[in-house]
């Protein structure tokens, strides 16, 4: 049996729940897997039952619940508990929830996130929860990081481990930036694009987080330090393709790019004349890494990437000739929590 | 403490045997797993050494053990060592071994294999074996039996156990028939193409194993089960590119290639006048299998497809626009001994 405690239930948490819910008996019947939710809470409720939550009436329990969320509530009862099996996710983006995870895990509760915060953060924070995790016999588990469901950081641990060395990585990882690009032709304006993506949901709030790349750089960081490599974010260089001056317009940053649009027209139109597309792209080689908009020609893996797909092409001493390359939608609400449920059964396999 | 049982010391068995001996310290030091090879045999001899044979000198050891191969001697040397998490790995492709695993599995000894023999056999004789392994708690582990390390099997694994539904499967699966239409371009002939494919070790001794389809038509049926439906290896329709009478042919395979030139010539004229390549495809699409050539069009995954690279789309519940899709060196011992070695691995981490 195992035990989850979740915290976050938005548009990811409210999926896993919902996948959960339709497999918890075929799991049980096909894999002897008795998967139950003991614990949730949003912002503000928090709801627990031992014997596990009824997943078809989750909501009006934690909505009604009469205890109000607090971290150190949350906290004090999963180690109240003390079940065996326990694993803390942790759905939500913030810094302050993924400020617990040592603490569970050094209380022997796993932890599984979508939450890219704790592993791109200092190397020595991201270290000290992997050996805290070995130490304890807990797990630390975040494959959605990178890629939402795709098997991207499961793969590249089973490359290291057994021996092969990760020589380069290039990679397409955000689906924002991907879905701009596709469809800023020189048409519309690249302004009206960017607040279109914004209106569809598929940039932050604050467009301006993506078109920073700094999401992209988070990514491409965990990805070189599940490789085995020891960077910090600092040292991932970035080349911004917006002026300083343009990303500091908060209030009229949309406003701002349409002003500078012939700049973005440029941009096309030089790609255009390669026969190329733009695309915004992570790369490690030799030793550096990097996230920058390329020029992609038409014969590149990256020139046919439709959507909000993402794509990861992997060297190693073992592919040489040819990359491994895993390729698919890489965000995503039904995505994200598969791959949050691969997690789990990966944590029930032990 | 992991304790091993290899049988099969060819290309592969070697490759993984040297992977593993290079891993074994820092495995032991970075996640405190101590994985040791008990037991080696090859088709003459056997070897054991139950506090772990030194991998440095492994050879001298197997080759002149005193002690000749028997499948019955070295089951009951496994079960009288009667170790904690012993696993069996099978590298070779017999029937006779594979014709262990459920004794195997009864015993609570784990089966890791690359062999393909025992997961395409009847459905009764795989179902067997899965249910064996979950009964007794033991583990049955085949990613390399499609695609040698690419994280394929492991991955549609995951896709169905979280409640997705695999809706179709587009794949590129064998080494040696993307070798040959790769390099036949109507210069050179057929007959000659395929001469140079087995001269180079990527087909079968017999080439005909290779051109009847029948490798590919194996893994597709493994991948079919594995995606949880109930195929027999009768029902994967096969459309033959070589005609029955070439096919007969034994002794003079390659001289009767060489006299039916011409067909071959005419199939390679139309796939060039509509812009194609040719591929040998194994698809499974509303409900139907089948393996075949197909014509693959420029803006198709397909189309740049080298060396012996082996791909899957996917498409699901929830990889429905664009396909999930894997990608890669999908021959060769070095990437097959990773794929092993990553099942050794997941078994370690229960």
């Amino acid at each position: 049996r195992v035990n989850l405690f979740i915290i976050g239930v938005g548009n990811v948490g409210a999926t896993f729940i919902e996948q959960l819910n339709k497999q918890q008996s075929i799991l049980n019947a096909k894999s002897h897997l008795d998967i139950q939710v003991v614990g949730l809470a949003n912002s503000k409720n928090m709801y627990f039952n031992e014997d596990g939550i009824s997943l078809s009436d989750w909501k009006p329990l934690l909505f009604g619940s009469e205890f109000p969320f607090s971290r150190e509530g949350f906290m004090k009862t999963m180690k109240t508990f003390n079940l065996r099996n326990s694993v803390f996710i942790d759905n939500t983006d913030s810094p302050e929830i993924a400020a617990l995870y040592q603490d569970c895990l050094n209380s022997s509760i796993s932890v599984i996130t979508p939450n890219k915060v704790a592993c791109s953060s200092s190397y020595e924070n991201y270290l000290n929860l992997k050996s805290t995790a070995l130490k304890m016999g807990s797990k630390f588990l975040f494959e959605t990081n990178v890629g939402a469901g795709l098997p991207i950081i499961g793969t590249l641990n089973e490359i290291v481990k057994s021996g092969d060395q990760i020589n380069s990585i290039e990679a397409v990882l955000s689906g924002s930036l991907n879905f701009i690009f596709n469809n800023y032709d020189g048409k519309d304006s690249f302004g009206h694009i960017v607040s279109e993506a914004k209106r569809l949901g598929y940039t932050e709030p604050d467009p301006r987080i993506d078109l920073s790349g700094i999401d992209v750089k988070r990514k491409i960081l965990i990805l070189l330090r599940e490789s085995g490599y020891h960077y910090e974010i600092e040292e991932v260089e970035t080349i911004p393709f917006i002026s300083e001056e343009i990303m500091k317009e908060e209030q009229n940053f949309i406003a701002t790019l349409e002003n500078n649009e012939e700049d973005f027209k440029q941009l096309i139109a030089s790609a255009k004349k390669q026969n190329c597309r733009i695309k915004y792209v992570a790369s490690f080689k030799e030793g550096k890494a990097s996230t920058g908009i390329q020029y992609i020609p038409k014969d590149h893996p990256f020139y046919q990437l439709e959507g909000k797909d993402n794509i990861v092409l992997i060297h190693t001493d073992r592919y040489v000739d040819q990359p491994l390359v895993i390729k698919g939608a890489g965000a995503g609400a039904a995505v994200t929590a598969s791959g949050i449920f691969a997690d789990v059964l990966r944590f029930a396999n032990k």
